[in-house]
């Protein structure tokens, strides 16, 4: 059975009483708009926890004004259905102002990790995510938090913040789903008109161009990103950045790197994509 | 039997081990240099869990360069003796570099009420403050935490922390314990030469005759406040600030206060001292 709760109370005694009867809480924080992406997140909990909460909630403190928070997809009943079938324990559905009352004034943030990729142009964005996922950290009480690595930088910084603040957590980073033509799943992909969805490809085109090269040997970070940048610049209106960076720190990778994270963050028309794949680790897209 | 470890990892355990056990963890964190008001949080915590936690950890991120981090009294041994002859059940003194490992970089900071008072004057003071006890709250998993109401602004932010970030434990706040003439218990009273401590009566002085004009039915802030300082100013060398706000928003109190916080911060020397009352609710120092 699914129950849905509202309240953060109701939430958090749900959680004390799973706990209290010896259940291993699995979390699944989401924005709804829930796709197979999701889905594979409350999958992979299953192996962490035999209680699976999820929770649904558009955090406004992750939207800077000129985003999508308004226009963000909302498709409730769906989600709840799609978290019933999948044998989700407990939905957390919380308003805005239950998790923000008036006299909030708390802020999380991490340091380095936010400040490029994503950081660079979302600056308020990762602030956002890192006070919303301690509250629901708080709130829930899990083992093991799950998080799709499509967001990679925002399962980095997650990461960091559950070591950093001594929350006994996993914090599990889970592998990107993607259609057959190897688009990856977004709740924002709805927003892409047939030839931008055409379009869209050029990121894969990208990623599997750095892939293949990295299997021919080139060790150039530099090439390797020019290689992905290249058709990511032929299909898309605007580019935000193509990054090939050391898939720990996020800095420069050394010379003749081991693993090579290459990420990208572009637009179509008022579309924000943003994809990656880590070299040396990951599938080719 | 005091159990003392060094181990964050430890710490933990040894918390969660007393849950298992079914003990309500209670918490008391010190800086050390421990005086009969941290003994006064021992007890309280008492009356609110029965596995009593102090830790003993001198924070640096709350110190600014050109504070007292270095000469901070460290009476570690008669420290743990006292916490013993308390029955305090665990005390966790752990290193720095355990506490911020060299990747550390996430900050837990708290918004309007970390500005004012003590705000002013240390900028960097309530960041540091406020991330270690998260820290602590999340290694302990306590039900209730003890803080002494001579750091008052202190405890106003660490309540806010709590409810902002969804912690679910009970923020007390301990009335301050007075030496005979007045003063109010501090570690850094040890600092002061004879001449010196003579002189901190001013602060006293100053609350007093705030408290008296009160109970005579002054409701004027600002008449209150200029009583307080001037009993202050004639004995300090400098005075950071002599405030009379509300006792909940630390902002501006309304007209005819029914409760006012007069607060106070000053230098005898290279000491500084601070001290408060609240005025319609505690007793007269």
């Amino acid at each position: 059975m699914t129950t849905v709760v509202r309240e953060p109370a109701d939430f958090r005694q749900a959680c004390d009483d799973a706990r209290t009867s010896s259940h291993r809480v699995g979390l699944v924080p989401t924005m709804g708009a829930l796709h197979r992406g999701h889905f594979s997140l409350i999958d992979e909990a299953r192996k962490h926890a035999d209680f699976i909460a999820a929770t649904i909630f558009v955090n406004p403190l992750q939207f800077a004004p000129d985003e999508d928070l308004d226009r963000y997809p909302r498709t409730f009943e769906s989600d709840v259905s799609g978290c019933r079938e999948r044998g989700v324990d407990l939905v957390f559905a919380p308003e805005p102002e239950s998790m923000y009352p008036a006299q909030f004034q708390t802020q999380v943030s991490v340091g380095e990790l936010t400040k490029p990729l994503e950081g660079e142009f979302r600056p308020a964005h990762f602030d956002g995510v890192t006070t919303v996922v301690a509250k629901l950290f708080n709130l829930t009480g899990p083992c093991a938090a799950m998080f799709g690595r499509k967001d990679y930088q925002q399962w980095k910084i997650l990461s960091r913040l559950a070591l950093d603040l001594d929350m006994p957590i996993e914090v599990v980073g889970c592998p990107i789903v993607r259609e057959p033509d190897g688009l990856a799943l977004s709740s924002r992909n709805r927003y892409l008109s047939a030839s931008e969805r055409e379009r869209a490809l050029g990121i894969v085109s990208g990623l599997r161009r750095a892939c293949d090269a990295w299997t021919e040997g080139e060790r150039s970070s530099d090439m390797l990103r020019s290689l992905a940048g290249e058709q990511v610049r032929s299909e898309f209106d605007r580019v935000d950045y193509v990054a090939a960076v050391d898939p720990d720190t996020l800095l420069t990778a050394v010379a003749q790197p081991t693993r090579l994270l290459i990420a990208v963050a572009a637009h179509l028309g008022t579309t924000r994509l943003i994809d990656n794949v880590v070299l040396g680790e990951d599938p080719r897209p």
